[in-house]
C-alpha cells in the first residue's frame, strides 16, 4: 500500500532562529505589526510502500533520524496519511 | 486574542524540486528504498494578535503574498489555530 507522510522540522524552542527573526523584522516594516515569533522549519512529503500504516510510520521515523533532522538543533513531527 | 498560524510553503507540483530528488537518492543509498516523491519545502509558525480568526487570517494571508511565498514557484497552505 502507498502511504503519504507529512514532516514538519522546526528548530528547537530553547534556540534562537534567525531567519525568523529577519523575516519578522521585515514584515513590521511592512505595517503586519499584529505578527509576532516568527519561527522558519521545514515541511517534507514523501511517499512510502509500506505493508501497514506502522511499518511507514517506522520507516519515515528511520529517514528522520538517519538523515532528515538534526537533533541539536531541531525538533520533528511526522503524520501519515492513508 | 492572540492566534497561532502554521504555513506550510511548498514547491508546485509541475516543478522539479532538486532538493526533494537529492535526499531522496541519499535516503535510497541508505536502503529506505520504500521512499519516493520527496519533496521540500518550508513550514512558517507564527503568533498573531486580530480580534477574530478571520482577521487573524487575513493578516496572515497578507504576509504570504507580500513576502513569505512565491507565486511563480510555490503554494501556500494556512492553518489558524485558537
Amino acid at each position: 500500500m502507498m502511504f503519504t507522510a507529512q514532516i514538519t522540522i522546526m528548530p528547537l524552542k530553547e534556540l534562537l532562529d534567525p531567519q525568523g527573526k529577519a523575516v519578522q523584522e521585515s514584515l513590521h516594516t511592512m505595517h503586519l505589526d499584529s505578527i509576532q515569533d516568527v519561527r522558519i522549519g521545514k515541511h517534507i512529503t514523501l511517499t512510502i510502500e509500506a505493508n501497514s500504516k506502522e511499518e511507514a510510520e517506522a520507516h519515515c521515523k528511520a529517514a528522520c533520524e538517519k538523515m532528515l533532522y538534526n537533533p541539536v538543533m531541531e525538533t520533528y513531527k511526522i503524520i501519515i496519511e492513508g
